[in-house]
């Protein structure tokens, strides 16, 4: 049986193809020069691709872990009790990325789904392979409604075409569909507003190169700068907005992203610039009161150890675009509200 | 005959060496992995060399180009109007970066040489080559009085040892002796100022690299970064000061370095760091009212075009360092005082 996600935008960059028997993931560290698939049949396999960065956008890595549960599941075959089963897996991937709130809001889905019935003669493995479908649809759906809220915020301040600056994950690679930056640009740009995109190249990491590729592919406008040139495009270019996704989101707003992000943040604040983050419900952690504890991660290769993520704190934070609606000026009460199930939406 | 630069700090690392008939310079572009030397016996290949980062520092490329007339005058061997003849070289340095005030200074020097009696019988080639020797001389003596100047600017505001942030060309290949930033570095560490030093790469030129080896030749507590590093540096290291150099300062203050030196004053303004710029005074150009209409270069390299140099203006600047002096909160009446002649120092 050939699983498909259900609205999987098929043009473009993929992250990663479910094969009912293996997932195949795009290997991040090697673009744009070398496209290279990597094959996982089990979650060890899929938590070391996590870990050493072959998929690498937080709501990708979520995907990811989730169809490594469902490899897991289908390795055992069979078993009474499913949820010890797989604890030691559940753990390994939860452990490949600690800091990327998608993978602990995947894993915890697939937690639930196996603590409903599953009747005596369900396959599970079929089951679990459903729900992180599922989980992957859901993605691709959250990314196109973002884009078109976040469409929605550029057009609000200004009708004409302008510079916007981006840094970080921010592409198809990052998530599922066209991602949650990239769609939000993507759509600006259909509507008229996008006169170029400035991709910072977000060292040490380098997902801006990867970025700015996605970019060329589907014809928009882009420009790749150095890190260190970003305070002077925005005294020189005047972008009128500073676009980024989250690594995980605090219940007071605090943004956790990219190393980089922080510092762009207080850059745009100075220049005037509006900045927007763009990340699906399932980066919000409403358990952390702010971001101050959280584990940042370490670059590997850095002597110093040097931080992989950074916080910038919600006051520096105009717009939170996720697929639940857009939050401006983010704050606990808003971010509680936007999660709370009586919303209607 | 061989000259030696009086005063020049013969361990540790240098940029050139004047050689009598040529000038041989440490090749910026390949450190710290080669130590290649190239060879100068023209003002031509003088001009090359500093076009093509060969050389790098802004005081280095006015030392090298003293240097490219002299070995200008020693080809051209005599001439009935030295002025005349020299002057297509003149102009060929001139160019290849007019940025580097430093530059620019050193050329005029030796142009009121040429124009001071020189007697029927003089040895022009050899009068230049002295006064090249010169210029390099003073550097070495300008950083040397630097270091001190820095370092009690440090010392003013807190007698413990604290994190410093350094960033573009620093150390003693972007002049002579220790190099002005490094100078002030290093006269710090040894009044025990120093806990650690954080350097940025400063991409896209990668100035940091060689200034992150170089101050690991001296024995100093160095930590290399990527430059999306420094604003979250700022708040978890809370280093105290930022020390960069200068390519050129204009009247009022402003001061146009390596790109990224703005976006940094901008940081450290938000942080509450002290910002210091070290710079002889031969980078001070007070027929710039402002920065603001400078050339910015261009990285050749880049799709864009991308800038080599930014603009900080005056306001972000704590402290100007120089030979003649140290100036707080930098105007244009402090500049024009500090380097009136009627000054006594």
């Amino acid at each position: 049986m050939q699983f498909q996600p259900q609205g999987a935008d098929q043009r473009g960059v993929q992250a990663m193809e479910w094969r009912g028997d293996s997932l195949r993931i795009l290997d991040h560290r090697r673009l744009p020069e070398e496209h290279l698939w990597i094959d996982c049949t089990d979650a060890p396999q899929v938590a070391a691709a996590i870990r050493d960065g072959v998929v690498q956008g937080p709501a990708s890595v979520g995907i990811a872990a989730a169809y490594g549960i469902a490899l897991a599941a289908r390795r055992l075959g069979q078993a009474a009790d499913w949820s010890a089963a797989l604890a030691e897996d559940f753990e390994l991937l939860a452990e490949a990325r600690p800091s990327a709130e998608p993978l602990t809001w995947a894993l915890r889905m697939l937690q639930e789904r196996l603590r409903r019935p599953l009747g005596l003669t369900a396959d599970v493995p079929a089951l679990l392979a459903e729900a992180a479908l599922g989980i992957h649809a859901s993605d691709s759906e959250a990314n196109r409604v973002m884009a078109k809220f976040g469409m929605q915020a550029i057009r609000r301040h200004d009708r004409q075409p302008q510079v916007l600056m981006i840094f970080g994950h921010a592409g198809a690679l990052s998530g599922s569909g066209r991602g949650g930056v990239l769609g939000v640009i993507q759509a600006a740009h259909g509507a008229g507003l996008v006169a170029r995109v400035d991709v910072c190249e977000s060292r040490p990491g380098n997902a801006g190169l990867v970025t700015h590729w996605e970019l060329q592919q589907y014809d928009l406008p882009a420009a790749l700068h150095a890190d260190a040139v970003a305070a002077h495009l925005m005294k020189e270019a005047s972008p009128s907005w500073v676009v980024v996704g989250a690594e995980r989101i605090a219940g007071n707003g605090d943004v956790v992203n990219a190393i980089g992000t922080y510092g762009l943040a207080v850059l745009a604040m100075h220049h005037g610039l509006r900045f927007m983050v763009v990340a699906p419900s399932s980066c919000i952690d409403l358990t952390l009161e702010t971001a101050d504890d959280v584990e940042l991660g370490e670059e590997q290769d850095a002597p110093a150890g040097e931080a992989l993520f950074d916080v910038t704190p919600a006051d520096l934070i105009d717009v939170i675009v996720t697929e639940k609606g857009i939050i401006e000026r983010p704050d606990e009460v808003k971010l509680a509200e936007l999660l709370s199930p009586r919303r209607l939406h």
